[in-house]
């Protein structure tokens, strides 16, 4: 068969590592594609005069993007520039110049993808993006075309390596936030600014994605409710392990009757559940269907082999699909664009889950009732109840609470309440609890 | 899009499961698939007459499934018969009349995969496959096409839920294997004739399989090296733990420079790998390949609905390639036909892997400089020794030692010299160790 030419945007971390992989893994690629995947036109800013990174060697190479996108030899445009802008006009130029594109770009779909989509569907080409989420995990695939036959119930992912970083070594070592993440940033695991990854701003880019490819609704990143995890405290960590749990940084997105939830949020797990046991800068996602039951996907969520990984079997995929009609393509968010469903998407007060509550009260009789009386008031069952002796010199002690399900705006009113209490000082610390069994 | 039209072949446990869900899901499945997926023709033995099982309602039931393969209307036929006889039989039919075919036939696909292959591609139609191998979890998906870019180095999966949730009792509560065993068989999760779970023919049935869509070589069943759990006694489960493992049976397979591995057989994996960590029925396949690095692929891998799941998949799939030319499909063996390998079969004598060793010696001076010097002499390196007290009125003592790693052949004359030992009475028990680690 005829080579497919690939024109690359970016030499960055992905942009170079899938260059490479294109080279160094040619043969293996021509003997499943049957044909050879050929990278011939790539644009890159900052380089020399006439330097050609490596992968690169029999292409054109520019500073020029937008020549990329004009060449017409080219038949499919990989983005790699990342952020929104110009990806999205020149994601969009090469769809309008009837090229096929595939993308690592997170923010760029998160944002932009139903106008992307949208213009796509229009000029009967293809936009794939499975390394946006979960970087080298063929979770897209699997959701979009292993499930299929399946309503999916609810999906829970680990799906920021850096977060989840910082999470396993604030337990195995006992560490606080910052210090870890001081070692991230050194390490590369972090940016110098972190708010992206800590403050679940990436992750909420992916899991409005993955809601999306679940329940068939529009992308709606604005709608994700988004809490980080600089706020977690070393003592959180162990009080969950006390309790059975481990706290993880989740995407959670789930269908109910009163519409789709999208949130993202530090997360007390049971730590016998599988997810509970992915470590360090590896994510995993959880999906619950009706008939598969829980699947759960786990590999390297980023870095510039993983991610070159999932782009390439992209270009395979868009390449295998090139003369098949576009009625007959995996549709881009799962579903036809006809069938695109109109669910609302819960407010977070709306949201049942579970709660850990953390809280400084004075340690003397009384205080146990009154914060019983609260809970009884706001029809909150207790499930367990942890108190810590005060520290030496203190008159105040940590009280810890695992609560049964409840209405997240009946526990904001309790929370409320307990900060009033003239005994509890300071803040309640408040952590969702998801038991993620299969109901 | 026009209706897409099912023939089905068996109504057991997953054939029943599959018409139940394309009827339950079968909004869902349009929504996605642009089009119906209508069961109009199934067969199935020992029906009432008139008899219609849930799901097949306005199908046409037959018990001649010949009858369903010459049906000029269908579209695609899902085998779920099961066994060689005359599941082979009606597959080759159907090819040879033009329609594609779905099954879960994992016997069928190990045993004539490369005949079925071989009259689908001269026909131009699909065999997929995806429930042959862990249900529902989508790992021939992910293999063929989500890893395509990959090279992959080594495939390591649990592929037997009875096998698994056996390993997993007999942990959990310290009971024996025929106890479990037996229990497995009352709660329906091993067959009164629990050979081809526990012996590890079932797995080594998928593992020929995954062996194939690694690494484009033919379905070689009978190379498989095939090893069950019925001889793990509850020591070893106990002494595997105090080590810091725990016992799977896993089906491996692995490139090496001489050639393929693929052998199924218990196996000592440390406890804080997550497969290590998958425990009762449920599946996992562990990948280890190239650019991605570790991936693992968790879920249920028998039942009649995660089962049905992965048919449907398939199914939905298949509808979606009918209008593809056949070249531009994703080959069966992942690899282009013209492009399968001859790579030969490594033979069990040439693995290398470490070893746990049990064995039952004389308590008294010398016997462990015996030992010591017949590893020596077989250039085998000692990790960890365990000495067990004899037990009251025993005079042997247990000792287990863990090697590093070393060919199969070389071990095997070390242990017959252990056996020859006048101090050591009885076998040594032999488990393979596996660190599972990225190189």
């Amino acid at each position: 068969m005829k080579p497919v030419k690939v024109g690359l945007l970016g030499l960055g971390t992905v942009g170079g590592g899938t260059a490479r992989v294109l080279m160094s893994n040619a043969e293996e690629i021509a003997r499943r594609a049957g044909r050879r995947i050929d990278l011939v036109h790539a644009a890159a800013k900052g380089l020399a005069e006439g330097e050609k990174p490596e992968g690169t060697e029999s292409a054109v190479v520019t500073d020029d993007a937008f020549a990329v996108v004009e060449n017409p030899q080219v038949d499919i445009i990989v983005e790699l520039i990342g952020g929104y802008s110009p990806a999205r006009e020149l994601v969009l130029k090469a769809i309008e110049n009837g090229k096929h594109v595939v993308t690592a770009n997170k923010a760029l779909i998160a944002m932009h993808g139903n106008e992307i989509f949208a213009a796509a569907q229009e000029k009967g080409v293809v936009v794939a993006f499975e390394a946006a989420v979960a970087g080298g995990i063929p979770i897209i695939k699997a959701i979009r075309e292993g499930l299929a036959g399946n309503h999916i119930h609810w999906i829970a992912g680990i799906i920021n390596g850096t977060g989840n970083f910082i999470l396993t070594e604030m337990r195995d070592k006992g560490r606080d936030f910052d210090d870890v993440l001081s070692e991230a940033q050194a390490l590369g695991y972090a940016e110098a600014d972190p708010t992206f990854d800590v403050e679940g701003i990436d992750a909420a880019h992916k899991l409005c994605i993955l809601a999306s490819i679940a329940f068939g609704v529009p992308l709606q990143f604005d709608k994700v409710y988004t809490e980080g995890i600089s706020k977690i405290a070393p003592e959180d960590v162990t009080n969950a392990a006390q309790l059975g749990y481990r706290i993880k940084h989740l995407g959670i997105t789930r269908a109910t009757a009163d519409g789709i939830e999208m949130r993202v949020h530090p997360t007390l797990i049971p730590e016998k559940r599988l997810i509970a046991n992915v470590d360090g800068v590896m994510n995993a996602v959880l999906v619950m269907a009706d008939k598969l039951g829980p699947s759960l996907y786990y590999g390297a969520g980023a870095g510039a082999d993983p991610t070159a990984s999932a782009v390439v079997a992209d270009v395979i995929d868009v390449a295998r699909s090139l003369t098949t009609d576009p009625d007959n393509r995996v549709p881009h968010l799962a579903f036809q664009p006809d069938q695109i469903s109109d669910a609302p998407v819960v407010d977070i007060s709306q949201v049942e889950t579970a709660y850990y509550l953390r809280l400084n009260a004075e340690d003397r009789p009384g205080v146990m009732a009154d914060i019983a009386r609260i809970m009884g008031a706001g029809q909150i069952s207790i499930e367990a109840i942890l108190q810590k002796e005060p520290a030496a010199g203190e008159s105040t002690a940590s009280i810890i609470l695992l609560t049964q399900r409840i209405r997240e705006g009946q526990m904001d009113q309790a929370i409320a309440a307990l900060e009033a209490l003239e005994s509890v000082t300071g803040e309640v610390t408040r952590i969702r609890v998801e038991s993620l069994s299969a109901d």
